[in-house]
C-alpha cells in the first residue's frame, strides 16, 4: 500500500452559519484532509499538534479510521489550536472571530520514520517554513507533493510561500489567492504564472462553481454539485484536497488523467463534508454513498454529442 | 426543416471595455441570436423592429446568414434602439450609460404568416407583454418555447413577467435573477420553485462559471469555457440563447439529453462570441472552427471514472 504523509493542522473549532451554531468541535486541516484520505486504499499518517486538552476520544476516532497518528504531538501542557468562525448568510464569506494558535506556535513537524519514503506528501495550509520542514525530512523525493495555501501567507510570508511552491507539484488554491498570488485576474493566465513559479499542476478551487486544474496544455473543469443546502463549508477545501491526494497515492500512474478522477473525487467528498457541522458528515461516510455520489457527478457533467 | 421564430432587438449597440471602445455598432438579442442559431440546420426568422437609420448592410448581412428578415420592420422616420456601456474591469460587471428605446417604445411584433407554425418559439429579453404577443400570434403549439429575461422586467412588469412564464416550456435567466425571481438563495430550490411557475426546463446562466440545466429530477451542468481574455461580453447571454434554440429546433427529439447537448453548443458559440466587440466575431464564425471547440468541450469535461 502506498504511504502518504499529511500535515496540517489538528484543532478546535467552534463555528457559527445561519443555520446554527456549535460548541469547540474538532477541527483543522489535517483532520479533513485525513479523514478524506481514509476512503482511500492507503497508508495514511498525520502530522500535527495538539495541546493537553485534546479529547483522547477524537485521536481514536482517526485511529479507528487506519490514520497513522504517531506524528501527532502532543504537548501536555499546552492548548490546542483554536479557530472560531461565523459565515454570511451567503455560505461564501465568513469572519474569523478567534485564533488562538497555542500549541501551533512553536511546531515543529516530525515525520515518522517509516513514512520518509512516502509516495505523496500533502502539504496542508500552513506557514510556509513548516510545510518546507515536511518536505525537506522526507529521505527520497516523494512521487507527489501537492500543496494547500491561502492568501494569509501571501499577505504575511511571501518569500517563504514562494520558495516552498518552487519545490511542490501540486497546488490547491483559490480563485481570489489564484489572483493575489500572480496579479492576473484570467485563471487561465494566473495558472499559466504559477506554473512558473514551479508546480507542474494547478488546482483552483472555485467554491459551488467547481475546480480547474491546468498542466502546460490541457484544462479540466470539475463542477461542484448543486446543493440545495450548504450546512457548514468548514473543511470543504480540505476535504477536496484530501480526496484529491488520497485517491492519488493508491492509484497505479500518477498523470493528468488520473488527476483528472482525482479532482472528481475531491469534489464529491467535499459535496458530503458540508452537509453538517464539522467532521460529523466525513465521520460516517459509507463507500457506498460515495459510488452513488460519483454517479451524480457522471449524469451531472457527461454527454454526448456526435461532431461531424 | 424545422422552423424558429426569434424575436428581440435589433440594436445599435456603443460599448467601452478595458480593452477599447467602439462607435455605434451592430447589437440587440435577436441579431445574437439569429447570428448564433444560423449556424444550424434550420429556418429560422427574425421578428424586430428599427429604424430608418438602420443601415441596409446589417440587414444584408443577416439575410446572407439565411436569416428570414422580413418580420423586422423598418420605421422609416424613426430611430433604431440604442444601448451604450461601459464594462468594469472584471468584466463581470457593466454600467448602462444609455438607453434611447425610440422604435422599440412602439414595437408590436408581427409573425410573418409562414411561420406561425414554427416549432420552436425564442423570445429573446424584451417586454413580458411584447414576448407574450408572439406567443397568442402562432397557430398551433409551438413544441417548444424559450424565453430569456432580466431583472428589469422583475423590477418594473412583474405580473406580467409571470402571466408569460406560465406559458413557456424553457426559462434561460443568470444566477442573480434566479434568486430574486424566487428569494432563493440556492440556486437547486430557486429552479425548483420556477418550474413551479411554469417551464418544464431551467437554464440558469452563470457567465464564467458555466450554465445549470434542470428538470423535474436532474440536473446538468455545462462549463464556460476558460479564456484568457474575454474582450467584449456583450451578447454572450444571447449568443448562448441563440445556439440552444437553433440547435434544438433541428434535432429529431427535443428531451433532456439533446438539451444538454443544446447547453453544450450555445455555450460554445458564447465563448466565440466574446471574442471580438460586438457581432464581429459570430459573423465570421466556421463550422470547423465550433467543431473543433466543442472537442475542447468535452476535453474539459469529460472524464473516466471506474465505480466498482
Amino acid at each position: 500500500m502506498s504511504k502518504l504523509v499529511i500535515v496540517g493542522t489538528v484543532a478546535f473549532d467552534a463555528i457559527e452559519t445561519p443555520f446554527g451554531k456549535t460548541d469547540k468541535i474538532l477541527g483543522g486541516a489535517a483532520t479533513f484532509i485525513g479523514l478524506a484520505a481514509s476512503q482511500f486504499n492507503t497508508d495514511a499518517a498525520l502530522v500535527s499538534v495538539v495541546g493537553g486538552d485534546f479529547p483522547q476520544s477524537y485521536l481514536d476516532m482517526l485511529k479507528g479510521k487506519d490514520l497513522n497518528i504517531e506524528g501527532v504531538e502532543v504537548v501536555p501542557d499546552g492548548k490546542t489550536f483554536f479557530w472560531s468562525g461565523k459565515y454570511h448568510h451567503d455560505m461564501n464569506s465568513r469572519d474569523t472571530l478567534v485564533t488562538e494558535l497555542n500549541t501551533l506556535a512553536d511546531f515543529d513537524p516530525v515525520v515518522p520514520a517509516d513514512y520518509r519514503d512516502a509516495r505523496v506528501v500533502m502539504l496542508g495550509n500552513l506557514h510556509p517554513n513548516i510545510q518546507l520542514g515536511v518536505i525537506e525530512q522526507m529521505e527520497q523525493k516523494p512521487e507527489l507533493i501537492v500543496l494547500d495555501t491561502m492568501n494569509f501567507w501571501m499577505d504575511n510570508s511571501w518569500d517563504e510561500l514562494l520558495n516552498v511552491i518552487k519545490k511542490i507539484d501540486v497546488i490547491t488554491i483559490n480563485d481570489e489567492e489564484a489572483r493575489q498570488l500572480t496579479g492576473e485576474y484570467s485563471l487561465v493566465t494566473a495558472a499559466k504564472k504559477i506554473r512558473e513559479m514551479g508546480p507542474k499542476y494547478v488546482v483552483i478551487k472555485k467554491g459551488e462553481h467547481g475546480a480547474l486544474l491546468f498542466d502546460e496544455s490541457e484544462i479540466f473543469y470539475a463542477p461542484a454539485l448543486p446543493l440545495e443546502e450548504v450546512f457548514d463549508p468548514t473543511g470543504a477545501g480540505d476535504t477536496f484536497a484530501g480526496g484529491f491526494s488520497g485517491y492519488l497515492s493508491q492509484v497505479e500512474n500518477i498523470n493528468f488523467e488520473t488527476m483528472k478522477q482525482a479532482i472528481i473525487y475531491g469534489s464529491c467528498l467535499a459535496s458530503f463534508c458540508v452537509e453538517k457541522f464539522g467532521t460529523r458528515r466525513m465521520e460516517d461516510l459509507s463507500k457506498a454513498e460515495v459510488h452513488q455520489r460519483l454517479m451524480q457527478f457522471k449524469q451531472l457533467t457527461q454527454f454526448e454529442i456526435e461532431i461531424d
